[in-house]
């Protein structure tokens, strides 16, 4: 079940050293809209059913678009009793007013890991990020997708080694390479931003540069170009394939075409897709960003994290079928209610198993047996106990046997 | 933790064989506006902040100002894949537009069980919910509080055994006899109900009745009013009292002087109040209904359920300092990065270690250990481990020990 996979989710968050925060919904209009950009017209804002004029008065109000101008306000707002580097998880509703469509939804559930801190942002950190990302998305279920991760530095110390003026349009264009192919990125390149050919086929050449390991360092030397910014981009994205790849994951793709965020990111970036299914977007992106909370603090406040897009994978998985939504419960054991027996005997049963953390029903009222069993058959309750007899039957296996409260732990087998 | 205490309260939920639903956050506006009442003018509405007439022309929409209107909405859509009895929990964010006052938000969180089934509710689930809350309650921490039960089947069949006329009336008078004592209640029996002086002593005699065990039913019956509603009424409750009391549970009322909902609730109500802070009002509350769903289906929908309001209770144990605050991360153990140990070496450690669930940082740059052991002193971490010597240090305790990858488990007492 879903909620299931949520707690297996924030448990994986937690074992990398990421704290929960919970922030409002409902966040003033000013600080939602200072972002700008096409996400403006949006954003829904809140008025009264019925209001009077003194409640008209209120500041306007707004529904969060996404999780991370929340993020901003809240490490603003608590920015002394925070501990830096500051690792926080936030699995949350966000709202846009869209056109719903495949992928895209009018509420949907994000979670996003980040970490921000004073200054700088160690290194280290932009391997962990997709590190644990990549765990989530294995616990989500998905198989056949890919994790793709560049770094900004390397296409803009590549472009000023070339002496391109016009970095953020060619930028621009490379970002559609996915969606209008390398003829028409070619053609933009030297019909709109101006470059030569020469130089616009060795921009695509760069942007063709995909490994599955550090092979693309070399690739990258190959074309020949010089710089410093470009060899601290190498650099930097070796040093993060190196960490994720080194427990055996085939999953990571060191891809020069990614380059997320124009003007937000400044060092590496992540962006993950479904092969199955590349109509409905990315599944989680991400970066490192050189400033979170400049709209609210005087501290320079850098930081790398990803979102990752839950309700449009769970989406895409409902419409496969792929989730396995049979078991209609967590129960664990029924206690049948027989003839001759009290009701409190089943209910000092009941809390002995639950003190042992087993999910425990007793059945409501002294019915004929098979129409309990019948109960715990319809939710998918794997066992059920006969009191009288002292036994249990796995409903699954249909096998029985002799049932003891004190030492009983079967969870089921497809629990 | 907040979300530490609330992943606690799910698993209690589900000890009990309650699964946990998701419903919008956003609903139509017809829907929430259905229940009527006070509350339609808390309703919070939604426009887009820069809309075009296309987009305006969307259906209306407004944020939930409870978990019931969703479940009702929930259940009627959901009802051929849902088994019932169907029982509940819902955890999440309601909107009310209400002046900010203690106790009382904007934004809140709920805390929902309920079990609905088709045409009848069997007496057991009258005890199952507020044994369950109760331990939630627990589990917030809460101590001096008080679980009054009721059933309203007392007060209309003690009020129909004395032949008075409107019952309404009475009860919405009954209602106010904490707030406004029992003086004005008699004046208000008298002068507005237009019942009887000695009637009104008698029904103020009912209503101060409160035993925390089943002593309510000789003190009920030594009013002398005979009537088979009172009878069901008293039996019932008496049934609860016995179910909820029967682990030693000292916190039950059974109070008389609860009627809860007017019309809203049938039978069994409960309300707990917190001894301490009367002045926020309940902090759970809630009871048997007669029909869940019928403006969206044509089923008898019974039920009965209890809100628990997680905001009001969080809000006042924040302002006492009541909250554990003091540790800012679940992490266990922070490995230190010492001179001459590769990152790799750490980073297969802390796998090992997360694969048998243990919370692991490993420090983001090799710098001087003193301030990695500040790090961990700041954010509350437990433990640090010296790779270099395999020794473990406890920084609560100060004891540091041989520490081995394999074998160690040492979460710390203070988790």
């Amino acid at each position: 079940m879903l909620d299931n996979i949520l707690d297996k989710v924030r448990a994986l968050f937690k074992l990398f050293g990421f704290v929960p925060i919970d922030t409002p919904i409902v966040e003033r209009l000013e600080i939602l809209a200072a972002k700008g950009g096409d996400v403006d017209k949006e954003i829904y804002a809140l008025g009264r059913a019925k209001a009077n004029d003194s409640e008209a008065a209120e500041a306007e109000l707004g529904l969060r678009f996404d999780l991370t101008v929340p993020l901003a306000r809240y490490v603003a707002q608590h920015f002394n009793e925070l501990s830096f580097p500051f690792k926080r998880y936030h699995i949350g509703s966000c709202f846009r007013g869209e056109r719903p469509q495949d992928g895209r939804y009018r509420q949907f559930t994000q979670a996003d890991i980040d970490i921000i801190n004073i200054d700088r942002v160690p290194l280290s950190f932009d391997a962990d990020i997709p590190q644990v990302v990549n765990e989530a998305i294995q616990l989500l279920g998905l198989k056949n997708y890919v994790f793709r991760i560049s770094n900004r530095k390397i296409l803009v110390g590549f472009l000023t080694g070339l002496r391109v003026e016009n970095i953020q349009e060619v930028t621009r264009i490379i970002d559609k390479l996915d969606k209008i192919g390398r003829e028409t990125v070619m053609k933009l390149l030297v019909d709109q931003a101006k470059v030569s050919s020469i130089i616009a086929e060795s921009v695509l050449r760069l942007a063709s540069v995909a490994t599955s390991d550090i092979g693309f360092v070399d690739q990258v030397r190959q074309l020949g170009v010089q710089n410093e910014l470009l060899e601290a981009g190498l650099q930097e994205l070796e040093y993060v394939m190196r960490r994720v790849t080194s427990a055996g994951s085939r999953e990571f793709s060191a891809d020069l075409s990614i380059t997320r965020g124009l003007d937000y990111y400044t060092g590496s970036v992540y962006e993950v897709r479904w092969n199955d299914h590349p109509g409905i977007g990315s599944i989680a992106a991400g970066g490192r960003y050189d400033d979170l909370a400049s709209n609210y603090i005087r501290k320079k406040l850098p930081g790398v994290g990803m979102s990752v897009g839950i309700s449009r994978i769970f989406g895409k998985l409902a419409q496969l079928g792929a989730l396995d939504l049979s078991r209609k419960t967590s129960t664990d054991v029924l206690l049948i209610w027989e003839e001759q027996i009290e009701e409190s005997q089943l209910q000092q049963i009941a809390t002995s198993l639950r003190n042992r953390a087993i999910n425990v029903e007793v059945y409501y009222a002294q019915e004929k047996v098979a129409r309990q069993i019948t109960y715990a058959d319809r939710k998918g309750i794997p066992f059920v106990v006969f009191t009288r007899t002292s036994e249990i039957k796995n409903l699954v296996t249909g096998i029985q046997e002799p049932f003891d409260a004190q030492t009983f732990t079967g969870k089921a087998k497809n629990n």
